[in-house]
């Protein structure tokens, strides 16, 4: 349950998990950690790749750890870097998140300087998986009828 | 620039490009076109992989196809598929628009009975690059300073 | 270490891990296990997603898995699917494994009805990373200098 | 057909393309091309992404350009980057000609100061398909039956 204990917890997950970023390419560390209904707190970082292609996000890392452990039951993320300002996920996570999770879920964006002094909720920017990527495309989509027609 | 008959050559564009999908797994074709500001029109399909993975969408397809020659100048996005309803980017491929055009660029979403009887604009969905993807992660977040600082 | 005790415990995580495959649209569930070098096992199933080419491979998943956890010192991985053949790792997750795993590190390719009776090592096809990726593009080259000189 | 002349111009539409990278990242800029059995030339460039996992090669995008234009049928391959010694293509790539090119294809992979003075063939290194990718994993995998089997 997202008390305000687990909204902590959860914050300092994501800040511990940028310690093990991989980004020698980038010089970009990001942290995620989702808060599961158990009170199970699974966190990633981001992971580059020579390819760049080859590369996986901190959230992305995170949704693959706890979805091959057996959890999808997410209630909350938190995403932080070494930016002073709220960092938002890519749209490659957005899109696999939205295959784990409800459209309200909250999304909180976590500036390195957290908590901000004078600032509300400490810096924090709050979002929701659907606020992130409206009108989105999803696993509902591949089930819709065919019609495969030609240009006329 | 974005004429009704520019537009109307766009969403022709898109709906042939979906001619030469290769989705021999997903059986779903989705076909893309840019508008660029000379009235270039650069289209392309899905093109998908084994690997799953590997699989390149439409919309990023007339991306690069554009890019590597040499045209970065879009004006406006339309993208259709064999399902009667608008579908919409995935987050890949909205991050990749992010790239390259304006925030407020128009993006076509056309239905596959496009135009259909009675429906607004024949059933087209019109979003903006910055309505699919609120609060994007961009170019200009790599070049913030950085302040490296771990777990308190 | 490699003795052939974690040998055998690699291949039965490896086997475990298929289970939390998530492969709604492949049907296709694939689980692999890296073994470190202080003995600790760590496993991952493919996650894959509606836009296809969010999808995640087993291998990749255990990768960023061990890596944002603090591990890279990979001795030896196993991969094994529900197919009576040993299939072996993309090209995406070759290209991943080449960043964090020595060109000589064994990968233990696993038919679904290991071990085989009467096959050579109950069916297992062993390779190693430098033998999936030859003349492979890794990290070094991007240290090297740049003639940036056009067409001539 | 590859006779010597198309190999030439093969060379030359790799190396062109590398003028339309999009690398504002890595500054490592690459040029692909495809000779196809009509003698036509697809290339294309390396187009990045600020998220990095959005990154397409520059073989990628000669690839989907040429088959959204309906061309499938390639017989070669020339890779050209800013380096001196011949870049190969990343894992990705591979795996993505994997599904197009037959295995005993070749691939140039052509240095940037080709050619080479006194260097064998000026420089160029020639591998197949297949040789980049051995014991792939293709679509034929996808057909075979599945036993799916849990952990004894
Ligand atoms: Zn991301
Ligand atoms: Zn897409
Ligand atoms: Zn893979
Ligand atoms: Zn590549």
């Amino acid at each position: 349950m997202l008390t305000e204990d687990n909204r902590q917890s959860l914050i300092q997950a994501a800040i511990q998990a940028k310690e093990y970023a991989y980004s020698p390419y980038s010089k970009f560390r990001v942290g995620a950690a989702f808060l599961c209904t158990d009170d199970t707190i699974v966190n990633g970082a981001n992971v580059e790749n020579a390819s760049w292609g080859g590369t996986i996000c901190a959230e992305r890392t995170a949704v693959v750890k706890a979805v091959s452990e057996g959890r999808k039951d997410f209630i909350a993320l938190a995403v932080t870097s070494d930016i002073a300002v709220p960092i938002s996920p890519c749209g490659i996570c957005r899109q696999v998140l939205r295959e784990f999770c409800t459209l309200d879920m909250p999304v909180f964006l976590v500036p390195v300087d957290y908590p901000k002094k004078d600032a509300k909720d400490g810096g924090i920017l709050e979002m929701t998986v659907g606020g992130l990527l409206p009108y989105s495309f999803g696993p509902e989509h591949l089930e819709l009828p065919r019609q495969p027609t030609g240009p006329q």
